[in-house]
């Protein structure tokens, strides 16, 4: 009776969120390795053999949970790259952007960077490789404002590490709940990384 | 026929360096769920019964690590504030060397700062407190500088953890066999520190 053409693989994406879910809770509550797999079903509200079905082991909802936070990262990234010509406010878009997400995925983020070595090598391998894809788009904003003479940078590449840790480092400390907001977040570190590069 | 007058307490004290040594290669290597106690006495050369009896569960040896890693980027922190007269030069020494030591223990700040919800709820509190005595040294530098009319901040406080991030977030990247030197991150950072917030 559904018009949806393929209502199985729905209801299967569906699941699929409802475990990625439970996932997060369960890793920010107990942590990687103090979270088993029948904590996840039960916080989904499954039985442990349903998990087993859509083949979600542990470190497979790990690698799930990290993937799609560092290409939403990516993707915020590159979309603010792509806002300004101006090549400063390229600049204070990235990074405010960038620590806009960190603010709003703060809980989501802690658990990507903290259990980053529970991956297995071949995840962790292409986790590092978003990680590169976010560093070359700091690289190459600091290098087409030094092009431009509008930036002053001694080294590019030890300078769009510290631009990333504004934003990386909020998932240490930032709290939903506290009183400083992601919108003012965004706007003191958009204003604290032109100042670290603009041209005197 | 020794000189010293507690050798026993000596013997002690020594034990107890070797398992917090041991520790810290087991809780890098397999993460502070990953590790037990017999894996911490293994590579301290100890039974685990000889562990046991210096009190040393696994929290505790976190505890302790922990402690020492604030205590001691606390006084680097403090020594450099009282290292300079002029505030903008406070302001790069406290940066430089909060940064100096974190590439320097990047191991160590990795487990403290990864596991810091493996410790208990009092320990948490007397780390927290490790961590506001940080932060204090960092907003008393800029308030200083503001009331001397040679820094411009907007946000104290928001500033104050961003010139933090610089150096926390190192233990992330850093790594001891790599290209760059803790001193020339430390130089980086004092440099990038006072742009932030130097007056025009």
């Amino acid at each position: 009776m559904s018009t949806d053409p393929a209502p199985g693989r729905d209801r299967s994406a569906a699941t699929r969120e409802r475990l990625l879910d439970a996932a997060v809770e369960a890793f920010a509550t107990s942590g990687f390795a103090g979270t088993t797999t029948r904590d996840i079903a039960a916080r989904a509200g499954m039985s442990p053999a349903a998990v087993y079905v859509h083949h979600a082991t542990k470190e497979e909802l790990l690698f799930e949970i990290s993937r799609r936070g560092h290409r939403s990262a990516v993707e915020v990234a590159e979309r603010a790259s792509a806002s300004a010509d101006d090549t400063v406010e390229r600049v204070r878009a990235i990074v405010s952007e960038f620590s806009r997400w960190h603010a709003i995925n703060s809980r989501v983020g802690r658990i990507v960077q903290y259990e980053f070595d529970a991956l297995t090598p071949e995840h962790r391998a292409e986790i590092a490789g978003h990680r590169r894809a976010n560093e070359k788009i700091m690289r190459d904003a600091l290098e087409a404002g030094i092009d431009a003479g509008v930036l002053t940078v001694s080294d590019v590449k030890g300078t769009a590490l510290a631009l990333l840790s504004l934003s990386i480092d909020l998932v240490r400390w930032y709290h939903p709940e506290g009183q400083i907001t992601p919108d003012q977040i965004a706007k003191l570190h958009g204003d604290l990384a032109v100042r670290m590069v603009a041209a005197a």
